[in-house]
């Protein structure tokens, strides 16, 4: 839809599905990848058998993943220790896994990990309850970049339709001042349309559900209202 | 509709059509209020059968009425001289327009005159070539807000995808920094989206072509386009 990527992209989230499905739901023809949010699908299966499920990112067919394991605080459900939870992204990537996210307050050491691990790094920030001013998140998508990171990751909360304008307006700014390829949208009910506005702005790609699958976070709209929106819109 | 979207309203464009089809055209079911583009009208009817045609505002049943008669540098097509273009447009107003669309470098003395006939006043600066910067938009406002007007209205052209950023951060502007109601869009095939976008930021109305008609502007959608997607978004 841009200039800059031809090709906007759906990025399902896979959250929870007995483990034999798990082929299917990774090269779903209805979206272009796969976020398999490995906290969400630890807490059904526990973290053994997911390690195991980590087998089914070998399969030829599939889209390309995202791995990401996301703590209560930023919408998530892991339950385990830090190193469990790292230990475990650090499996998925070991099995295929084209793309790691994490959080934007770790270790520099961690990012430095993940850059060497030839996965592409996605540092993500998350505010639940809001959307913060547009200087406090330009000061932190600065740090973030800092970590090496591939691509920005911000999600915050829509209190206001407005808050939506301040979070897309992270896109250009993120090209234009850090040279950095930015997702960035607004959760909730009133930032529903940014989901699709993002793509529009120079996303690379935008979080809609695998189909079958509950949203992983609150607003967002399956994968055929983001079609129809965005030839509606295109 | 949602309560996303809590006066949000089609305004269908009025082109041109034969005399005798005014009265359908005026009460269209697709859109909540027609804007009559006089300067398209009469090239097409000329002046004095323009005229006549405003009998076709004494009918009960039509929707409110936006008169309008763009000049050429905003993307209209009126030919005569200025107190012609002044005179038809208060006709329309004696005739039972209830909004009257002026530019914003107009005298004074003229704001004052449209405000004490009743009709609410609409007061538009038009960029048809690109998107001034926010903070030259947002002096424009302030001056424009000192006409006395009901309604702002900002329309510019989208050389790029931010543009409209830009422009649809005037309506959260305008009502928090100079209590007034912005229709603030952006015109052109980069702009699409915020014709809809503007309704979801606070919007009164948004433009559309009246079922039938040629386009007002470059990028508007059909009635039904926009409804598909505020049903999508809401």
């Amino acid at each position: 839809m841009s200039d800059v990527f031809p090709i906007a992209q759906l990025c399902g989230c896979l959250m929870r599905c007995p483990l034999e499905e798990l082929p299917a739901l990774l090269s779903h023809a209805e979206v272009d990848m796969v976020e398999w949010r490995l906290d969400a699908f630890s807490e059904t299966h526990g973290v053994k058998n997911t390690i195991k499920g980590l087998a089914a990112l070998s399969s030829r067919d599939r889209r390309p993943v995202v791995a990401t394991s996301r703590l209560k605080r930023d919408g998530g459900v892991f339950a385990g220790s830090e190193p469990e939870r790292l230990d475990l992204l650090k499996r998925a990537v070991l099995a295929g896994a084209e793309w790691i996210d994490l959080e934007d307050d770790l270790d520099m050491e961690l990012y430095r990990y993940f850059q060497s691990s030839g996965a592409g790094l996605i540092v993500s920030y998350h505010d639940c309850s809001g959307t913060p001013s547009a200087s406090y998140l330009h000061r932190k998508m600065e740090q973030m970049s800092g970590t090496g990171a591939k691509v920005i990751k911000i999600a915050t909360f829509a209190a206001s339709p407005e808050d939506n304008l301040t979070v897309l307006e992270l896109i250009p700014f993120g090209k234009r001042e850090l040279e950095k390829d930015v997702v960035a949208f607004c959760m909730g009910r009133k930032g529903r349309w940014s989901r699709a506005a993002c793509l529009i702005l120079g996303s690379p790609w935008s979080y809609v559900p695998l189909p079958g699958q509950t949203p992983a976070a609150p607003g967002q709209m399956t994968p055929s209202e983001m079609r129809s929106l965005m030839e509606l819109l295109g």
